[in-house]
């Protein structure tokens, strides 16, 4: 029996619609979808991209509501479509029909004009599954990522790395990567300054990292660093064995989507349910043309599939 | 004829000596060094590594006073070394001896034991050299990185990017790896905070750096920007065509070393000479062990012969 995922459509306006019927070959061979669809959103892709006769096959489970499928215009109607696509979604997994949700991206915009007030698909997916805290984990073949501060302006980093938060931040990155990804056997931590701060020279936060990890050490946690950055990369093994703990968006995201540009996958942690999305966003000035690259999608799916097979 | 180029052995406790006699080979098929030593230093590494008959057929220069090879120990003595290889090094292209000059690495802390006011190589060499400006620049066979701030504690990178600094910066930049590195014929300038700032929302530097863009644009320069720097870096040819203009040192250097660690090579801009230094720093923790991997120092000097045979 193939794992069981649902799957939403993203923006109707951005490239989620056409990478999920374009990708319907590969995604029915490593899983059994449910997709969330809306108001002939799907067909209409599918008449323009092929695939009708599969996506006839797969089960669906529409939400109500108007979508505007021009191609590169963010709308209301499509803000509070996504919403619906993303709370149908989580009441899916709350009743136990499925324990993962593959996401196609969302625009910001379009959330802002429905007058939504989650940023994106990260903190929507906390509140609506109820929980306090999650994490951005960027997975991939060789190493994965995540990050400490997600989306911030570069001036509020420095600030966010003390002590108690990555002793906070540390533990539940680490926790919660080991129980979706048990090959995961060490954390590695990046310095925030050049040279890891180059023992107080280039700046003061790194000894505040320093500390976290004398802490989890005792504790028994197999943790390394302060790492410098720029050199930390390139050394790691690429089996899948490590876990890199970055201070903030560019430093993890970088190296992982230099090195792995179709096959890193976003990872929510802290659900109560495996949560996927690709790596990359709507793509408006491309979205319905045919060209987006389907690349990501399908490794994303195939991921989720191999996670959804461990457990079981 | 060979390109002839000076080289300076660097740390006397570091991993500099051993590299330099190591890969006597490879520099001698490429090009006519003339090497910088003192007090019995390369004899002292020949005898553990080898090629004492390569180096005795070697133009050196000696400075003099002692230095002390004890692996990984620094000292004022080694210091004040590495200051007067420089000094040497900066005279004889002076004189016109050479044109090019390339450094293995020093220690900072030995520097400061010796009284010696710069932080590194590339401030010395400025002041040597008597030139206002310098700028570190990595380059490799893929592409090529100049920093905006390179030894900047990450809290101080933001307030140095306003727009007047920036026109400063990538004007420099550009006009100077021109000049040695003609097949550059694009630049690209990344964007300061994650996702270059979202038009704002995270973050309001890359304003500045938009605006700097505008004027250079006006100005006929081939200039691209802010672009997010996580999916930067895979899209780039990787053909020497592209100049890369990051704000901090880990945001160009993450990229350039993860892909190229064995082959990107530091160049200062702005000097009279050609300087290149390998990517590297004194690995303390292994020096005089014969185990440093001499290949990051032999591409330095191949990188550095051609750049000096395409003069000619």
């Amino acid at each position: 029996m193939k794992p069981r995922m649902v799957i939403t459509p993203g923006d109707p306006a951005g490239v989620g619609p056409e990478l999920l019927v374009r990708s319907l070959p590969e995604i029915l061979a490593c899983c059994d979808p449910v997709i969330i669809d809306g108001a002939g959103l799907l067909e209409q892709a599918a008449a323009s991209f092929g695939h009708g006769e599969l996506l006839a096959r797969c089960e669906r489970v529409p939400v109500p509501g108007p979508v505007d499928t021009t191609p590169g215009i963010t709308s209301a109607d499509n803000g509070r479509f996504v919403y619906r696509t993303i709370a149908q979604a989580v009441s899916m997994c709350r009743d136990g029909e499925t324990s993962a949700v593959v996401t196609l991206p969302l625009h910001k915009q379009a959330l802002a004009e429905a007058d939504l007030k989650w940023p994106g698909h990260t903190e929507m997916l906390r509140d609506l599954a109820g929980v306090p805290h999650t994490m951005m984990l960027f997975a991939s073949p060789g190493f994965h990522v995540a990050l400490h501060t997600i989306h911030e302006p570069l001036h509020r980093v420095p600030p966010a790395v003390t002590t108690e938060r990555l002793l906070e931040g540390i533990r539940f990155a680490w926790e919660n990567t080991r129980c979706h990804l048990p090959d995961v056997t060490r954390l590695v931590v990046c310095g925030l300054n050049p040279h890891a701060g180059e023992g107080g020279r280039l700046g003061s936060e790194d000894a505040a990292i320093e500390a976290a990890i004398h802490v989890l050490r005792s504790e028994g946690m197999p943790v390394s660093g302060p790492h410098p950055a720029d050199t930390l990369f390139y050394r790691l093994p690429r089996d899948g064995s490590v876990l890199v703990y970055a201070m903030y968006h560019d430093q993890g995201l970088i190296p992982i989507k230099t090195l792995y540009p179709t096959a890193c996958v976003n990872m929510t942690l802290g659900l109560p349910f495996i949560r996927t999305s690709v790596s990359h966003g709507t793509a408006f000035d491309i979205a319905w043309q045919g060209k987006a690259d389907i690349r990501n999608f399908v490794e994303t799916v195939r991921w989720t599939a191999n996670l959804l097979r461990r457990r079981t």
